[in-house]
């Protein structure tokens, strides 16, 4: 078990189960409320089972996936927290991904002005990213985690045993957070991420861990995103604008598959203005379009793209908020683009893949 | 020009206008959103428009009143947050009584996880009761503020001036508050209160400082409502109810009368469990009785009453939790009641107000 102290509580990394069992015995809860989606509750919520103790357990199910994190969404799970009749002593467990991560504490932390929630990421995306740091929130018109708000967990379990009930392409997703830790922050994990041809043999909790410790080395140093902490940001300016297009088109993409194309672009723009060496560019493009599926898009989407950045909540006021690499291992936050610039990395990325 | 100091902001009580200016001209703000309703943008806003200064300024207009503070309002002002563009550097200003500044700060600290908000309460409740401690939120299912959180804003403005555009029965609804505060914590101030005869000539900066010190020292020991701050909740977990209750018939009540209707009744069961004299009972009756209309019931629809007392968030597991008084200008948190006993404090009320 390695556990990672934050201020105000720990991640514990390993099999979760006696750790939870531990801290419900500790704590005199008046009740629990296990929030999953479908695929939670099968695969990952018997594993639980004989951790939860003799309480009162109300299992809420949602439906699984990002078009559900809404605030509809929200009011089905603050009726039934109301139909357990649950009060301020109430415990909530998040139990999935970052949907159920973000929505359910959320929840929590506005049902009755806040109740103690614990996260147990299930993904390797919510492993490696939802679980430090306690951003919270939903999506509101078209704008991702629109609504929202900071709030610590009261303990996070991070349980490889969840990774097997993950797709092939869920493990994609979720690796690509680990690759922007490396890019931002590491330079000799980066190195040994590129010696990495399939994703199918990795031992996990060898990169898990040291992914983890950047985020709260970051998150410890800013809590509430004013400077440093922006640095997790790569990629993500444009990848949240792909992942939002996509979501209402045919094809969505996984979180960590949008962040991939932002993470590139990105990268464009880090070498055009902030002097990332072409031979960086070059690794980092050949490492994500060879891991990563393409995002074909013809050139007339683009002011859609450029209407969602603008609406990042990132920015302030009229310029586009980047964090940029000025090389791998290194970031630069509070970056600006020109619109025309930011154009032409997205045409850089959609020439790269046009079939 | 009084100023009450909180932890993390000051409260402001006298002409707002100088103090606003000041306080934009040293913040930087990317814009200002003013939210109102159709009350307090024709009579409130102008009062303030020149000390706004030249920012870019949105004003976001909501239907007034208790039955709009739910989600579905709270969806409109975050959807006008969106279309001004409104990004973490914005300022948003709450103008209007408590349902603008609960539901407005709300908006405020869930917009983009978090953007800075001044409260400029308008009513007389609001100036006494909102205006400190941080405590916001919507209504949820009938539930009272079931859904918030706590946040402070930047800065609170209690202007009398606004108190001219308030009815005799608001100015009656806000004055519960200030008879709460007396009852709970100062007993000569009670015995001033008691010589009222007329609500119209009174000076009410004079009643509204040493009520809001009440206040500020209540909360300052106990943030986050753990326990001496529940001090603040007598009338309230039957006023609550009988609230909740009137909203949805033909002769809904303001706050501050039903929780005169609360704190009656709770000063009833005072009497019965906590031994508040027969004589303290009978001033706050003939007082209570004589300056607030009656809110006649009949028995049958008591277990309506009770039924929203249970699902009031200020109670643990199945019991109803009061804060009661041992005698005027004292008070005991954490008590609870029978249902016996809280249906006859119902009916002692309903039999005193029958017609």
């Amino acid at each position: 078990m390695h556990i990672l102290p934050l201020s105000d509580y720990d991640v514990f990394i390993g099999d979760c189960r006696p750790e939870l069992k531990k801290f419900l015995d500790r704590h005199s809860y008046s009740q629990i409320i296990v929030t999953v989606d479908e695929h939670t509750r099968e695969h990952c919520l018997p594993y639980l089972k004989d951790s939860l103790g003799n309480q009162k357990l109300t299992v809420i199910r949602i439906p699984a996936g990002e078009l559900h994190k809404n605030l509809e969404t929200c009011q089905l799970i603050w009726q039934e927290m109301l139909k357990a009749a649950a009060d301020r002593k109430a415990l909530a467990i998040n139990l999935g991904g970052g949907v159920i991560g973000d929505m359910g504490g959320f929840c929590a932390s506005a049902y009755k002005r806040g109740i103690d929630f614990i996260q147990i990421p299930t993904t390797l995306l919510s492993q490696v990213d939802a679980s430090i740091g306690g951003k919270l929130g939903i999506d509101f018109m078209q704008v991702k985690n629109c609504i929202g708000l900071f709030a610590d967990p009261r303990a996070v379990y991070v349980d490889p045993h969840f990774l097997h009930t993950l797709s092939d392409r869920e493990i994609r997703s979720g690796f690509a957070e680990i690759v922007k830790h490396s890019l931002i922050a590491d330079r000799e994990q980066w190195q040994r991420l590129r010696e990495i041809t399939a994703l199918s043999d990795i031992n996990w909790l060898e990169l898990i861990v040291p992914s983890l410790k950047i985020k709260q080395r970051i998150v410890k140093e800013d809590p509430f995103e004013k400077g440093l902490r922006k640095a997790l940001n790569f990629g993500h300016t444009i990848g949240h604008a792909v992942e939002g297009f996509a979501l209402d088109g045919p094809h969505p993409l996984l979180h960590g598959e949008a962040i991939a194309v932002g993470m590139l672009c990105e990268a464009w723009l880090s070498h055009r203005i902030l002097g990332l060496s072409r031979r960086e560019l070059d690794q980092i493009e050949q490492f994500i379009l060879q891991l990563y599926p393409s995002f074909a898009f013809e050139e007339d989407v683009i002011p859609d793209l450029l209407a969602l950045m603008l609406n990042d909540k990132k920015n302030e006021g009229k310029a586009i908020n980047f964090s940029l690499l000025p090389a791998i291992g290194q970031v630069a936050v509070n970056q600006t683009c020109e619109v025309e610039l930011i154009r032409e990395s997205l045409l850089y990325y959609a020439e790269r893949v046009a079939v």
